[in-house]
């Protein structure tokens, strides 16, 4: 029931589709027991293929059109660096994860996308030949594999994205390119509409940015993205697979600094509803690929289709177990259940923690160090605090 | 590697073992695509068996010693009560669900058992030999299919979970029966003690509460059943099976009366250390049938089996990929995420929910009408605030 | 303009006439500079008398019909205890206490009540006799300056309210009694009613609750007395005078335990609103003599009065500043600040805190110790964590 | 006990001394039933004198050097404008104010200031001519009673504040000059760095903020100021007077566009410990007039004394009845009271807020209206959702 996605991502963007992404496999697999947390490494593609290949199918189910092979972190860099004794070579894994994807792409009408992320290489300070080496080796796996297009994704450092466009282009494939960056752009200082520049110029299709931050500030930043793209006077296509965590309280590395990471987040994830605001302003601002990253399980995904299905048309095939705006409860048999049953209800509802010994927002690690009074106090001789102890004792005895 | 739970429910628990049950099936799968919020039904087990057996097979991995059936709300008056056009019959649905439980259960070493709950026809003031007649159709599926044991589940009235208990009890099978109660008792004013003194009476060899309220709350309800029972001269084995949502902030109705029941509850997820600490907890109060109900993914009942491995002697399979205490985040970059690899941090961790504009704790559904202060004011004359408002007018005329 | 308290509490209150308290001194006059925390001791009544006399008048000016002497811990075992040398003896602070609501109270047509309050003698566990003496001596205070009736308030023990009322009431002067107790009762274990009847049983002709807790609680406790009263066929007007500071999750030692005490409650204080609500609600049940304790300024006294004002048929002389529910922002010039100047609109509000590090509850520090989930694991063999780290290395080594 | 402030305002600011302003008259005296919530306007000074003197003796008593007059609002468009029958003329009014001011200023060893604000004329587009008249009319007052110094304070507009300024210098006094923005400027968008240059230009002596947002967003907008000053090689003395609230969700017209104002801003209340970090953060930044506004009692000033005690060498007279974080409590009769007896602990707590039905941050009013994604969907054709509609029907209808 689904469009055409088999025209290619290009094809589909240039006629003006919206492009349904996929969500997050690291934390979904982590908490069905595939993926540990702290590694992040997608054995799971080799050792485990019948609960990737069912995480697939759900997100194939809830709309996605696009099955990104399960490949993050699997540079053979990062595997030896995460120090996991590998019952399975980096290259068994990644090939895995293609086969996987494009035989559950294949049960629909998605396509497939093969994805490179940022390497220890690159932070070690190894030369541009050396680092684009290492996603050269994943690019002969998705171009021997044959998958539809490509994704440079996860890069904290525009250069590093540069160059793994660079080598993807090189395939002759389509290339997205999305960093986890926030609006105070790359982590040595580019702001999101130079480094948009900077990767279409490297040849990225598709540009916008992935993790680290929530959907509205995703949106923000990828607004930022087009807004430079366009003063530029250059062309591209955007998108934008955020976080499914509320991050008000972030600063400019993401939802790794939260004190929350990454075994707490609970309360931060994001309602069916919130998903569907997200879609909404995605669109507003000229997004047309909108995905998601960590958190993502199936219904966020099923909640961006819904948003937008009066644009596109149609509903996935998953919301054949999905009232739209909560109608399913319409023959609940208390009243004040059936009152629930309407858009107005969810969309105003500021729903409660049930935590009341916790606060709202978080004060991001990095930060803590440096912005207490204590420290202030410091700053000044140590005697200061006698003496006013001694200003006290002498006001106190005058009485 | 687990414990020979195959000799039998009864005999692991006289043996003083602990029983690790399993996670939320309606919940999960609604996430997943696979039922849908409101009538609830379970007809995904012939729908879609790859998503059940995939369900099946993360708790499995995830520790639990018994896959209960996928047959909830399966009764035919409740499939037909729930307006479901059918393409299975009752039949069908729960004769499909105990063979996917069979089928996981033998991929490991646990227990299959199967499970009624309340029926539409005993709130419909059924006679009990119409009630009993139909937990007896199922009950003579589990016969069939040779399931280990039974369970009578979620009861808001002790009344029918007896006429419940009795039925299954007639097969000769070991019987489990859990209310949704908390410690205000049932429905109808019946408290946790005398509720679970009737159940043993007839015939449960294992007593307790699921759904409805949080591990906490659950946890002392089963504590005053256990009080109740003993005080009768009765013996029987403990059970819990609790939300992985917080609901500190419930009336005795539970979650359902919640405003945020059941499309916005993500901010009441419990963590994977709440879930250590309910393990631990439960194990205290003498229960040694510990699961959960909605909300529960498999990671929740890993963390059950995590915390209690020292008593059990081993961990579950899926504690491959997970660390004790957050260890996996040892080999970080940032020093300060390194800091979180400690039991200390996480313990003591508040998490911030992301969500400034939200309250801590919500006014269930039910209560909201009666309490305020406007309807106090209605029991005086209308004619009072006119009258105020004058003497206002007046006084400030006065000047 | 205010009724003629003149006539005397008893015959106010036999008439059904509602009398208005005033509000808490020692943590006004704190804010203001005239009062220590900690030893909380009133020896501004001769050391600053134009700050307490002030006070009284705001009180007056908001409606109190009775001016308590700020006599609150001047008895000589009190000031003694919280070893303050003193420029002023007990007897001339109480005589000045008792000159300043004299003064103040004849400037309307309020009535002066002279207070005592629990002692240290009585914890030291003095003997009766010596306890009714120290009584006593503050009571021929009152009664040379003559105050209209008395008030024995802010005991943690019935036992010494029934001394102190049995030493006031043989003055011949009317007397009433406050216990600082919730709903589980005094610290001796007995409950609301039985206090209540015991205190009347003394010779009370008012009874009530006091301090250390919210006016919801307080509400509450006093509906029990009056119920207990009520049940033992005795006859009783009832009182509440609570804090100013919502305090939901105290435990029954009331707001000492909670750990903002005394210094950072800023966030718990009322509103005029939920003082509105609390005089609704307090009459409501019956309560007939309504005031109000620590945390309590003239604003939130004026909004018991105004609240009232229907039943009563006047508003207090400083209602001249305020308009009802807001009326004064009706002139405004923006639109949606005109827009509050109306009931709904204060009503419904649920005023943030501005605070997102901040939770809505505290734990009281008196339970804390007890109820870790640590605690709970050091009930085990120390043993058991290295053998849970052994097993999740040899887990993990299994791969 | 304090030093030699009569000396003059800037004799004091150029030998680097720390001057401590006073409070916020207007909210304080409200609270006192004296002035009205919507006019603000300040004849009490000339019908309550005793109320106004009290309120500047606690000010004094907590370590105020300046005794700001109590003419708020005084000028004779604002009074009229405020639809308020005087009994009293501008004229007595502002004199009455200067009177008390300098009473109880000789009581000590305070200076006395003047004040002027923002007028309705201006806002109304009256000339320069007719806007100076205005504040020509209240310095004449100040002049004939002699005040110490001017202030210009609370303006929106920085143009309509270089006119007050250039009326002010006319007398030949020293003259401080607040705006009442925040860091995104004044409300024409005149930066805060541009705004200081201009009112130094215009013969401010001192410039900075007041009113309208918390200590942490004023320090922030003075430190913006002074390096705007200094940028353009200019010199000047800094001065924040900020709200004792929190407001961490303002837009940029501050607190008056939140829902809580003015009548529920109580959970926003800053403890004194808040005050202590305000006062070194704002002596960090080189702010050496250091005061409040709006919500500022007596002992929130104390607190800014007692933090720069050691920097100032003495400690306010108010200090007798306070010890030094807390110290208060060492003698109490519960250990975990005294335990609070120390800085740590004071300077950790994240007080609750006792509100568990209540979020931490609000929506200003002035920018909900626009927000929503409510809006957003209108943006589409009407007809859209029910197409999705009829979607969702047929796609249930499938099954």
């Amino acid at each position: 029931m689904a469009p055409g996605a088999k025209k290619g991502i290009l094809a589909c963007l240039d006629a003006g589709e919206v492009i349904i992404g996929d969500g997050g496999f690291v934390f979904a697999l982590e908490k069905r027991g595939y993926v540990k947390a702290g590694p992040w490494t997608p054995e799971a593609a080799a050792e485990h293929p019948e609960a990737v290949r069912q995480l697939h199918r759900e997100f194939l189910r809830a709309g996605s059109n696009v099955m990104q092979t399960f490949t993050f972190y699997a540079s053979d860099d990062k595997l030896e660096n995460r120090g996991h004794t590998q019952r399975f070579t980096g290259q068994q894994i990644n090939e895995a994860a293609c086969d996987l994807a494009r035989e559950v792409a294949d049960e629909g009408d998605a396509l497939v996308a093969g994805g490179v992320s940022q390497t220890p290489a690159y932070l070690s300070c190894k030369s541009e030949t050396d680092v684009k080496a290492i996603f050269k080796k994943q690019a002969d796996v998705f171009v021997k594999k044959n998958v539809d297009f490509l994704i440079a994704e996860y890069f904290e450092h525009v250069e590093e994205a540069e160059w793994a466009v660079q080598v993807l282009k090189s395939t002759g494939k389509a290339v997205a390119a999305t960093l986890c960056i926030g609006p105070e752009g790359d982590l040595s200082g580019v702001g999101p509409g130079d480094c948009a520049v900077r990767l279409v110029k490297a040849g990225a299709d598709i540009v916008g940015v992935n993790c680290h931050f929530d959907p509205e500030t995703c949106v923000k930043t990828v607004k930022m993205m087009k807004e430079g793209v366009e003063k530029a006077g250059l062309k591209a296509h955007y998108m934008s697979q955020p976080l499914a965590f509320h991050t008000p309280d972030c600063n400019c590395q993401g939802f790794i600094d939260l004190p929350e990471f990454p075994f707490s987040l609970e309360p931060r994830i994001l309602t069916r509803w919130d998903m569907q605001k997200y879609a909404r302003e995605a669109y507003a601002v000229g997004i047309r690929y909108i995905g998601g990253c960590c958190g993502f399980e199936p219904y966020h995904i099923r909640a961006l289709a819904e948003e937008l299905a009066p644009e596109r048309g149609f509903l996935p095939a998953g919301s054949e177990k999905h009232g739209d705006w909560g109608s399913g409860l319409e023959m609940h048999t208390k009243p004040w259940v059936r009152a629930r049953a309407r858009r107005d209800y969810w969309e105003k509802l500021k729903p409660a923690s049930g935590r009341p010994l916790c606060p709202s927002m978080a004060t991001p690690d990095s930060w803590g160090v440096t912005k207490g009074h204590a420290d202030l106090m410091q700053q000044k001789e140590a005697t200061s605090q006698e003496q006013l102890k001694a200003l006290f004792d002498k006001a106190n005895k005058k009485q």
